[in-house]
């Protein structure tokens, strides 16, 4: 696989360097990897610090700014942050009020962010941490005990960080979170595999005519490999995969992310399928957002993450947020 | 290759469906195909009307609502709209103050555009026009008399469009896209074809191994074929192609565009290389925006347009602006 690239060694820096120059309304610490609200700490407002492999952008460092994260922490592709940079990044957003770090459920995160905590009480830094685990696909997997993070992750990272942006404490901050990622299932599908640099092919075998329903964000297995389906057969599939888990009583977000290759025309289109199974199944959604969010390099796909929502945790999400990849409201 | 659709007549029809029901503030008719701001026509605004191939998303649908266009035509994929479109957008925008439209330059867009105009003057609506041509790959092209339309297509309806919204007249709105346009310059490269749903095959042969040089967003050739570079390289070619014809003597606008597949951590090291070349030519960059904005489908590339800038031009550049694909300050 071509890639746009120097070298594979350098691409997380390449790209904390490139993101710096665009944004500079954003603190990016290339050397320690930190990207950082640049008024952080805000007085008496709670931290929100997530983190992960690189390669799911705008997924962590796009969603840093006012609304949504303090810190994001890289790591390099597909590969957990180390914990230095989490202590980091929490000393650098904590004003007092604590840090929430969030956390997608796979086994070097857990740990990662777990060494971290500890680390970061020691300096005085309260730490509540929230385990995003969404996707219903497979029950364990290659990378994780329990459910893989996933899509919902944007969710939880919203919600909370408009709760933490209205002075919440930690542990109401922190509540949100837990209530967005337990509201929150999602379900992929991979067209394609996904080429990470470092290997520089494809990380696994999908024949052609064929697709993967239940795929992990790093290319991990699903649930099954079918003949190629329309979009209308996966948005069923996905659908049903989801509300089977989820069976929501109450209006829903609905999140049509695409893994990275996929056209925004195939999206929309997408979601064309995605409101029609819903409708048919009498599922009111409340608000959808449709696009590349939380990403698997160059994997052609797409998942569905749906969130039941209260009259509250709505209003969170309609609140405003300014960040790279997100933004409305200010 | 496998594509996330229905069937290959239906995309451009579903992603309006799915448009539609992702956002609310837009008033999509999909039976006619044109994409409307829900406010259209704003008393005493010109009225901006864009379109094109569909395949290029979120150009141009993705760019109407306050502070840039007040309507889009999508075409079929990679193929003008009809001028019908064009005359009920026209028609549905104007308040009686002109309507500007905004036209990529190939040769189907142009006479589309041109009948349009014809016939919207005809029922009483005045019109003015800007022919969009700022990529410096080639002279002429499979589909142009003269340059194509690309990246800067993107400056021209977020800077006329904010013109627009402060109740400029439009002779001044028409000549400040003028001004854009006449200022800006692009240049892109294809690391992979794209695939159209109806060939459901690359559009073009590109061996393993080797890029394009100066692609255009449908997959038409480009000035050479080399082997592959590294992405250092490639901004130093890609750069000073379009500094060698703009020869900036202020201040730039930068785009760095991802093609579609191109993952955004592999555009935002693209973009430290891109900032390197402009510091090493001495050009000072007033903004940067990072992303897929003028996409073609799933190719795999990037492009790099600039355009130089006076205070008033920033001024406009920085105003809000709130559509599906750019927002901000609102």
């Amino acid at each position: 696989m071509k890639m746009l690239i120097n070298v594979a060694e350098n691409v997380v820096a390449d790209a904390l360097r490139g993101m710096a120059a665009a944004h500079p309304e954003l603190n990016v610490d290339v050397e320690n990897r930190v990207i950082l609200r640049r008024d952080a700490p805000v007085a008496g407002k709670v931290g929100l610090v997530s983190g992960g492999g690189s390669g799911h952008e705008p997924l962590h460092g796009g969603f840093v700014g006012p609304g949504m994260l303090s810190a994001a922490c890289p790591g390099e592709v597909f590969t957990s942050p180390v914990p230095d940079q989490m202590v980091r990044a929490a000393a650098a957003v904590d004003s007092g009020a604590g840090v929430l770090f969030i956390v997608k459920n796979y086994t070097g995160d857990v740990l990662n962010f777990d060494m971290a905590a500890e680390l970061a009480e020691d300096e005085g830094v309260r730490i509540a941490k929230v385990l995003v685990n969404d996707d219903v696909a497979v029950t364990d997997s290659l990378y994780t005990a329990g459910r893989r993070g996933t899509g919902a992750t944007l969710f939880v990272e919203k919600i909370a960080g408009a709760a933490a942006e209205e002075g919440r404490p930690l542990e109401q901050v922190e509540a949100i979170a837990r209530q967005v990622n337990e509201s929150s299932r999602s379900f992929g599908v991979a067209l394609s595999a996904c080429s990470t640099p470092a290997k520089g092919s494809p990380t696994f075998d999908l024949p052609p005519g064929e697709l993967e329903l239940g795929i992990g964000i790093h290319g991990e297995p699903g649930r099954e490999r079918r003949p190629m389906m329309t979009s209308g057969e996966i948005a069923d599939f996905a659908v049903d995969a989801v509300l089977d888990d989820l069976n929501p009583t109450g209006p829903v977000l609905a999140l049509v992310n695409g893994m990275g290759a996929t056209p925004l025309l195939e999206l929309y289109g997408f979601n064309a399928e995605v409101q029609r199974v819903l409708g048919e199944r009498r599922v009111p959604v409340a608000r959808t957002l449709v696009g590349n969010y939380v990403t698997s390099l160059d994997m052609a796909g797409a998942s569905v993450t749906l969130c039941q929502v209260d009259e509250e945790l709505l209003r969170l999400w309609d609140a405003p947020v300014s960040t790279a990849g997100l933004r409305w409201g200010m």
